[in-house]
C-alpha cells in the first residue's frame, strides 16, 4: 500500500559517526526516507552568524546571531519533520538537543531517543516523551523499516 | 476538476481479508486513492519492541516498547491521512481500532466507520463521530469513489 | 518567481454554469490554479447515503446519510484549498454555502464571495469576512489571475 | 462533581422569542449556564456601523461596517462558548446563522440546530454537523439540563 | 506554590463505584481537584436522544440521537479537563472509553488508564498514550495527590 | 542529505531592486529555494480593487478593496512559507511589512528583517522576533545558503 | 444575559491620552471590561533590558535585550485578550503597533485601528485586516459599548 | 489598568534554593503572580512511581513510570503557564530542564532563562528561544515585576 515519503531529522551529537550509519544503511536498504539533520560541521555552526551578519565583541551575543540562523534551519526541519531522532552522546551537555526533543514533542511528532544505558536516569524525561529508546544507530534504522514496511530485521 | 491523491487510513481488524477487498477494488477502478494501514502481520507487531529495541521479562513492558513502534507508524499515517475509515470485526475487543477512531476525530478527519450490525449499540459513540456507517468493504469503496468523483454505484 | 499551484474549492450554487465558466477561463490561460467542488450532480448528490448505505424511511435520516458522504468530500476540500469562493445564486436558501463560507473562515482560508447586489444585506455577515465580494464568475478569475499573477485585466 | 458554568451563544433568529423562552427556563431550573446571543435589537444591529463609525452613502459599505462590529461581538461570543445553539426561523434566508453554525463546526464547538421540520432538506448539511436537532426551544433546554445535570425531562 | 485547581474528566466503565472511590478520596483529603464524568445512569445515558429529541423506529437512529446528547457532555468536559482518566472494567467492550482516550490523546491531555492486568495485552496501544497504568481506583487519587502536591502515599 | 525546496516569502519594501538581487543569487548559486513575494507593481497593487471588482467614490474603500485581493496573495503564501524575510527601507511608514512579520511571527515562521542600522531603534519590536537582522540582500543569501546546505560564504 | 469580562489590549501611539480617554470612559460607564497596555513609560520601556539585565556596548543589544522584556508582556497580554485595539499617532513610524496588528490578526483575534485619515493609504493593509476603523477614542468605546451591551450611542 | 494573574512556571535545577528567593520576593513585593514548579523534592520525584504504581524490577522502568507521574504535573503547569523560566545550575546535566524549554518554546509561551555566564555557549540554542537571559533570581522578579507593572528596579 502506498505511502508517502518519510522525513526524518536527526537531532544531536555531531561528534560521532552516527547520522552516516543511518543513512548509510537508508540508503543501502532503499527505504522510502528523506534525512535530515543540523549543520554538523562544529566550525560553520559556532561561526555563522558573526560570519555572515557581522563581528560582535561580546562571545555571548557571538552565540546568539550563530544560534539564530541554526534556529532558522532547525526549527523548520523539525517542522517538515514526521519522526524525530535525538542523539545523546557520552559528552558534552547537549542541552540544544534535549531542547529539540521537547520541541518536537509539543508539537506532537514521533520521537526516538538515541543513548547509552549510562544517560538513562538523566534523560528519564526525555525518554518518557519518547516512542522508542534505541542504543544504537543501526536499531533506528531498524525502527525506521519496521514502521515503513513492517518488516523485522532478520538478526 | 483536478484534486490532489487522498490519503486514506484502514484502521482495526487485522485478521479478516477487508483491506484487500478496498485495495483491489480501488486498483480495479483506479480511483485516486493512496491506502495505509498498521502493520497487520500479527505476530511482528506484537514482537517488534522486544526484536528491535531489546528484550523485556515483563509482557507489560514487552507489549509497550513494541505499542511505542507501532505508534510511530499509525500517528504518521494518521496525521498524513485525508480520511480513516476504522473496521471493527465480529472478535477481539479492537480498543486501539476505538482509540483511533478516537485520536482521528479529534484531529478533525473525516471518518469510516465499518462494523456489522450486531455491534452497533456498543459503538454508538463511535459511530456518532463518523460520517458514515459501512457494513461491508464494498461499500467503503462506493463511499470512495462518490467522495472522490461524484460517481453512484451501478447496483 | 516560483509558487506552488494554488487550490481553489468552488463551494455554494449548483443550478447555473458558474463553475464551468471559471473552470474554462482558467484552462484558457493557463492559470497555476487547480479548482475543486462539491458533487453538483443534484440527484446523486441527494440519493448518495441511501443509494450507498442503504435505504431509510424518513427523509431526515435520508438527508443525514447522504449529508455525511458530501461533509467527507467537502471538508476535505475545503481544508486543502488555498482560497474558497463560495456563490450565493438567486433563488434556494443554500444554507450550505453560508455554512461552508463561516467553516472556511474560522480555518482561516482567504474567501471570495460571488453573488448578485440584491442579496447583499442579507449576506453581509458572510461578506465582511471575505476578502472579495465579486458579482460575476468573471471577476473571479480576475482576482485569482491577479493573486496569482499580479495581472490586471485589460478591459 | 463539579463542573465550570457552561457558556451557550444562540446564534440566528431574531424575529421570535426563542432566546427568551430559554432563558426563562434556564433560570427557572437554576442551571449552571451563561447564555450569549448576538444584538437583537435589529434597527441597533442594522445601524451600529454608521452611527458609530461615520456615514457611508452607498449600502453595502453601510452593511459593511455595521457587520464587522457585529462580528467583533459574534466571533469573541462564539469562541468564548462551549455549546453554540443556531436557530432557523420559517422566515428570511439567516444565512449569518448559517455562517455561524460553520464557523462553530469548524472550531469543534459542539453545535445544537433549532427549527422547524419544513426546513430539514435546506438545512441537511448543517443538521448533519449539529449533535442534536431541536424543533422547539424547551428541548434546547432539555439538552442543556441533560447535558449539564443528567436529568431527563418529567415528561 | 498556588495553581489552579485542576479538572479531571473520569471516563469509562459505568457498572462499579470505582469514581466514588475517586470522589470520596479526593473530598476527604481536600485535593484541589474538579472531578467530571459522563452520565453513569445508563438507562438516562440510552434514553436521552428519544426522550428529548423524540422518537426513533429503528435502534440504530435512537442510539444515534442519544449519542449526540452524550457527546456535547463528554467532548465539552474533556475540552475542559487538565488529566483524563479511563477505567476499563472486566466485561463489556467499552469502545467509548477507547474512543475518548484517543480524543483527549490527540488533544494532548494527560492520560491515565485504570485497568486489571487481564486486559494489558488488548490495552497496550491505549497504555502507550497514557502517562500512568493504575490498577485501583486508589492509585489513581495517589497519582493526582502526588501531581498535585508533591505528596508519596503513606504506605 | 535530502530536503523538501524551502519556500521564502519576500515582503517589504517595493521601491528598491532587492528582491532581484536575491533572485538572482539564489538562482546562480542554485539554491534549492522557492521565492514568493506580494505584487510588486505599485500602480497595479494600487488599483486591482476597483479594476476588477468595480469603482469606488472614497479613496478608503478604494484602498479597502484592494486590500483584500493583496490580501489573498500575502496571506496565502505566507501560510505557505517556510521563512519570511522582511524589507524596511529607507522611506515610507511600510506598516504593511511590519503587520506580515506580526503575522508571520504568530505563526511561527522564522522570521529575516533587513533594514539598514539608522532604523534600529524603531524596529527594536520587530528585530527582537526575528531569527536574523540583515542589512544587505546578499546577507540574506548568505542565511539561506547557510541554513540550506551548511556552507559559510567565501569573503 | 451573563458573558465574561472582556479583556481589550491597547496597542500603539504612546505620546497621547487616548488610552486615557478609553479608560476613564468605561470606567465612567461601568462596562464590563478589563484594559491592559504595554508600559508606556517610554523611557522605562527603553531602558528595562539593560536596568535588569545589565549593560551593552552597542545600542543594538540595549534595544534588543529591552524589546525581549517588552515582548514577554505584549505577547500574554495579546494572547489573553478578546480584542485587540491598535492606535496609530501623527508622528512616529509605530512599526511596533502594525507588529502586534499584525501577530493579533493571525491569532484571530477581532482588531479595532485607530488613526486619522491622513494614514488611510499607508494603512491599508492593517485596516483590511481590522474589523472597525475609528478616529477618535471615543468611537472605541463606543464601538465596545455596542458589542458588550448592544448600545448605540446617543448622539 | 487591570490584568488577569499571572502563571510562571519554574523549570529546572532543584539543589538550590532559586525558587524560593523568587517566591519570597514575590510575596513581599505583591506581585499578581501564581508560581508553580516540579515536584522539587529529588527524592519523592525519582520514586512516585513504583511507590504508587508498583515496583519495577529495572531502574530503567522505573525511572519510566516515575517520568510518567512527572510528565503529568510538569505539562499540565507549562501549558497553563503565561510564563516559563528554566534555570540552569552549574552541576547536573539537566536535560530535563532543557526540554521542557523546547516544550514551552514550541507552545509560544515566553521564556527566562537564569544560568551563569559558564554555560553560555553550551546553552546559546535555548537562550536564542528565550525573550530573557538573568543571571540571578532576583532579576527574574526584576523581569517580572517590570512586565506586570511596568516598574524598574530602584537600584
Amino acid at each position: 500500500m502506498g505511502t508517502m515519503p518519510w522525513h526524518v531529522y536527526l537531532s544531536g551529537e555531531i561528534h560521532s559517526d552516527w547520522r552516516a550509519r543511518i543513512a548509510n544503511a537508508v540508503m543501502e536498504e532503499d527505504l522510502d526516507v528523506e534525512l535530515s539533520a543540523p549543520v554538523t560541521n562544529h566550525e560553520a555552526s559556532d561561526d555563522c552568524g558573526v560570519a555572515i551578519l557581522g563581528d560582535e565583541d561580546k562571545p555571548f551575543w557571538k552565540d546568539h546571531v550563530g544560534a539564530g540562523l541554526n534556529a532558522i534551519r532547525t526549527r523548520t526541519l523539525i517542522e517538515q519533520s514526521d519522526v524525530v531522532v535525538v542523539r545523546f552522546g557520552e559528552q558534552y551537555r547537549q542541552w540544544n538537543a534535549a531542547f529539540d526533543a521537547g520541541y518536537a514533542a509539543a508539537l506532537g511528532k514521533p520521537l526516538i531517543t538515541l543513548h547509552p544505558e549510562q544517560h538513562d536516569h538523566a534523560l528519564k524525561e526525555v525518554d518518557r516523551a519518547a516512542l522508542a529508546v534505541a542504543r544504537e544507530p543501526e536499531q533506528v534504522v531498524d525502527v525506521l523499516r519496521y514502521v515503513l514496511n513492517g518488516t523485522l530485521p532478520r538478526r
